[in-house]
């Protein structure tokens, strides 16, 4: 049994982390107008008044106010330029002995004269010394975070410069035989190497500057004696090392031996998902990390351990958004493991309602997809439906309010009409999420999605998608929208190695198949044609492993995982694919009745309809768009 | 009457200024690891899928699952090292033929064999091509806002480099003979060339900065010819110039026939305060602005209009964050003229409640002490009491919640308490309002403070601050905490050129007096002795002169505004005056009985019974220690 299978709690592990950290002590002397977002370490004071002297707070001419108290409508007050009245600005100081200024609109002028027909008083229009600032007045105290209109403040109050904390120092440590770095790598067309990108070092290094780490990163190390130098000798100059990743069980997974020999190991091992192998430990009283492998492990790794890290050693807090959300249906979870699980947002009745992204750790696309993280303590097995959560935001609220959610049949389509909406609406967005036909159809059912895409055909009436929602949404006022028609069929490795003729074939020992995910439209017409030519299911290699969108069936193909599989015509093409064309079907969108008065709704039938649109698919192939926009059923 | 008096609505300026600004259509390519926050000008499409070849999930051996179906806990399998089993770390590539891993902890190992007890499954322990990212799959569209996980997941899917949006390039320029740069100046300890601090220059820069902006700060222009000049040339290289100020109607105020001359003037003038004298035209297609030269206008100016700017040229929308808050009390603004007015929050009950700070555009520091500002629109004359308004957040929420608000007399040790407080507790902070003594204690009676502090004395009891508190608070339960015992005295200029002895001098005709606002102790203690002494306010000269606070008055007397005023005894020694005591008095904090319990309020009090409180108040001078801390009434 290895060391880090006796995980502690997070909220433990934070707590031993903090225990052994201390906030920098350095300071540094920077000057003021770099001072945005830095710590001060002193209080600072005004060295002078603000403003300095008394100065005019008007354009106009400065004078003194026992000359003019006669002054009168039908008496005017003549005043001599130089010597009883001088010009002021904005700003001037007030020349000696005066006390008043008059707006330079309110008098009439001459070339030597004033002439002033209302009383002024004492200290019109004039700006005391220190009327907004006063010499030695403390302007902000110690471990303040200084912001824009601080820096402003200060150099208005004379002090040039001020004492901050200085900025705490990451190191990023890239460990692995298997990685490469990006910017090394051969340019070709296809990864041949067979090393993954090193994106974890990016990952860590980015965070950590957005954070507020001055964050370096290390070349990848794929040397255990390299990596124990390198820890060594950078204790010395940096306030927190990450190894990334080398923290689970394998061959070179070091990290922990290292801190074990350099310094002493803390913990190796949290009750946590994703995240569960992080190590820690102190080397010459510094905190050195093991970040586990798996990028999502990794971003909530830095999350959950090293942004308290940061705020202990700065002193300065993480401002954190989260907002109150609801289940829309049971989110399951393990007892004794604590889940963050990455989620999307959509907006119902006033409500958020959290849609959770795929879990596994190496799935990192859905934390760029995601809005927000939910976190399932490990006292419990989950959430029923309609319970309140708190979700982390990683979005900004009015982007999720403004984007539109479809979810449903996959298209490549959905991705063009995104990039459209993105064109003319930068503030819009459009979220798709791949659930296949009847999964959007009854997400619109249930009012959780109000747009959703299908490509369903009835066998019996020979219609596409019309039928499908007669039967589920009987009650629903709906419309359904044409999107294209696109061409389906078999896609095959190039030169057809295999000698696959039709769907007949799949059913051949020596023919492996790739399907699509049960509810999907693909999966309704890949078991309507088996039916149509006799072909068993059972009989066919491959027919249980599921793939959830057509590009997904296209890399199976290419990458021989599988010798056959159904998808559009467009997939075989990009990844140069063989095509033997079995339907030509419908791709349809269906809308929830209340969302076609909705302005962005209005804005993606606009897109829809664009002439561009039609023009980017065609150029796609397999696509016609005769009918593109057409409403089909129900009416907008 | 000069043309900017004829002023236009704020959103009729913004209309006309975003008719004539179109996005930037430059692009750049980029590292993608530099793209955080860039904003896309074409669609990214992965390069590589992720991960990019069939691989391992895990740390362990790579098999072919058929040779493992009959294994069993009783009838193991036995696969050679190197033929049969390969050992693999996670991440390896899948050697050729096999499909399926065993984790090392649940193999026993000898130098050439495994030994499996537990069949395996298709696919086992492996990660498939374009699990997480599929080649060719659009990642993100065009004018998508790139973030951190964004940057990784292009990196992860071999995107090295990306097209992004040129940032948008702003030139400030400064101007006017009154300013002075304060880098350039003279480091004295006063202030002596009776120029003003350039910082608008420096605030404009910085929020243009923090905007998205690449920001340039011109050096100081105080020639018109040179304006022109540099106005005529740098629009070839800026999307957008500031000029600052020359906005209003001065002798120097020559932006507007500047914009005329070399192109078309649009605007001068907006029926907005603080910010009406903006102005806007356009030279060489570029956009030119005339900011005001009052910091507050310049600020609110920026926001207003140069924002809405930022977020056309890039298409990238600006988050602002506002919340739901109520007026306190009536809060009026002039009709016809739209208010932008600084306000701190406090949160009452789950409310938050406004407090206005004043209105003037010369008092900048009120802008970095502000919490948020109310829009007070033009065509109503400002909000009744209990009125819910909506206000733009400039401080984070929790930052307000963790404060404590102390409203009342002004002290010195209020800044001692701050810097103490946050040095002990950094997310902590203490803000303190200067109301006077009576002030205080009224809010604490309305419910909207919970802290003030007083020292009144009552001159039948010859006792300070339980009988005021006893007469306006009396069926609240409140405590009285001891801060310290305070020398006030009559501070006069060094040297005392007017032999002034005494409280009776101040009758005499030829000394100006500077008082502090009505309710505060001091002028309550000023009337008391004038009394005792028989001297009529009515002789006293500057008697109806106010400050409100101990230094302002202090400023007032080392500038000659006045020859005497009445201050505590440590103001006299920071501004070197001569000071005559007159009375030693309690300055005490009164605390409303619902927040004693309250953890901030716990803090509080150990500042202030700390010894390093007391001992900084010590070394200031005039204040006793003894009784520090101490609950004179009530109890916690």
């Amino acid at each position: 049994m290895r060391r880090y299978l006796e995980t502690i709690k997070s909220e433990e592990a934070v707590r031993k982390i903090l225990e052994r950290i201390r906030p920098i002590e350095d300071e540094e002397l920077i000057p003021t107008y770099r001072g945005n977002g830095r710590i001060t370490t002193r209080p600072v004071a005004a060295k002078y008044s603000n403003p300095p002297f008394v100065c005019s707070a008007m354009d106009g001419y400065a004078t003194t106010f026992e000359k003019t108290i006669e002054a009168d409508v039908t008496r005017p007050v003549t005043l001599k330029k130089g010597s009883e009245a001088v010009r002021v600005n904005t700003g001037d100081a007030m020349p000696e002995g005066m006390n008043a200024v008059v707006i330079r609109e309110e008098v009439e002028e001459s070339e030597r004269f004033i002439v002033i027909r209302r009383p002024l008083y004492l200290w019109q229009n004039i700006r005391m010394v220190g009327e907004d600032i006063i010499e030695g007045d403390m302007l902000v105290p110690t471990n303040h975070v200084m912001g824009i209109f601080d820096v402003s403040m200060l150099i208005s109050a004379g002090v040039a410069n001020i004492h901050v904390r200085r900025m705490p120092r990451i190191l990023v440590i890239p460990t692995g035989k298997e990685l490469i770095d990006i910017y090394e790598k051969q340019q070709g067309t296809r990864n041949q190497e067979k090393r993954l990108i090193d994106f974890n070092s990016h990952l860590l290094a980015e965070m950590a500057e957005e954070t507020g780490f001055q964050a370096t990163r290390h070349p990848i190390i794929a040397d255990r004696k390299e990596l124990r130098d390198v820890v060594n000798r950078s204790v010395n100059d940096y306030d927190v090392l990450l190894i990334n990743a080398g923290s689970s069980a394998g061959d070179e997974d070091y990290t922990e031996d290292i801190i074990s020999d350099l310094g002493a190991l803390v913990f190796h091992g949290v009750s946590m998902m994703p995240g569960r192998p992080a190590i820690f430990g102190i080397v010459h009283d510094k905190p050195v990390f093991g970040i586990p492998g798996y990028p999502v492990s990794a971003a909530i790794s830095f999350q959950t351990f090293i942004e308290p890290v940061y705020e202990r050693l700065t002193t300065k807090r993480i401002q954190r958004r989260s907002v109150p959300c609801f289940t829309p249906y049971k989110i399951p979870s393990r007892i004794g493991m604590e889940e963050i699980i990455r989620v999307n947002l959509q907006q119902h009745h006033g409500r958020y309602y959290v849609f959770p992204l795929p879990r596994g750790a190496s799935i990192f696309s859905s934390m760029a997809r995601a809005d927000g993280l939910m976190r399932i303590p490990e006292n419990i097995e989950g959430y029923g439906e309609d319970e309140e959560i708190e979700c982390l935001l990683l979005k900004d609220e009015a982007d999720i309010a403004n984007r539109v959610h479809i979810v449903g049949s996959h298209d490549l389509s959905l991705d063009i009409m995104r990039d459209l909406m993105k064109r003319a609406y930068p503030e819009a967005d459009l979220l798709s999420t791949h659930t296949g036909s009847l999964s959007g159809i009854l997400a619109v059912k249930k009012g959780v999605a109000n747009l959703c895409t299908t490509h369903i055909l009835d066998d019996q009436k020979n219609v596409y998608n019309i039928p499908v929602i007669e039967k589920y949404l009987p009650d629903r006022e709906v419309a359904l929208v044409h999107i294209a028609k696109r061409q389906q069929g078999l896609i095959i490795r190039k030169g057809n190695p295999k000698k696959i003729a039709g769907i007949e074939d799949l059913g051949r020992e020596d023919v492996k198949f790739i399907n699509r995910q049960f509810g999907s439209g693909t999966r309704i017409l890949v078991d309507l044609l088996l039916k149509e030519k006799g072909v068993n299911k059972e009989s066919i290699r491959g027919y249980e492993r599921e793939e959830s969108s057509h590009t997904a069936v296209g890399i199976a193909v290419r990458e021989s995982v599988a010798d056959a599989g159904v998808a559009i015509y467009a997939v075989a093409k990009i990844f140069s694919l063989d095509f033997i064309p079995l339907a030509e079907e419908e791709y349809d969108l269906v809308v929830a009745g209340e969302f076609t008065k909705d302005q962005r709704f209005a804005r993606l039938m606009e897109i829809i309809r664009s002439d561009i649109f039609k023009k980017r698919l065609e150029e796609i192939g397999g696509y016609k768009t005769e009918h593109t926009g057409t409403v089909k059923y129900g009416k907008l």
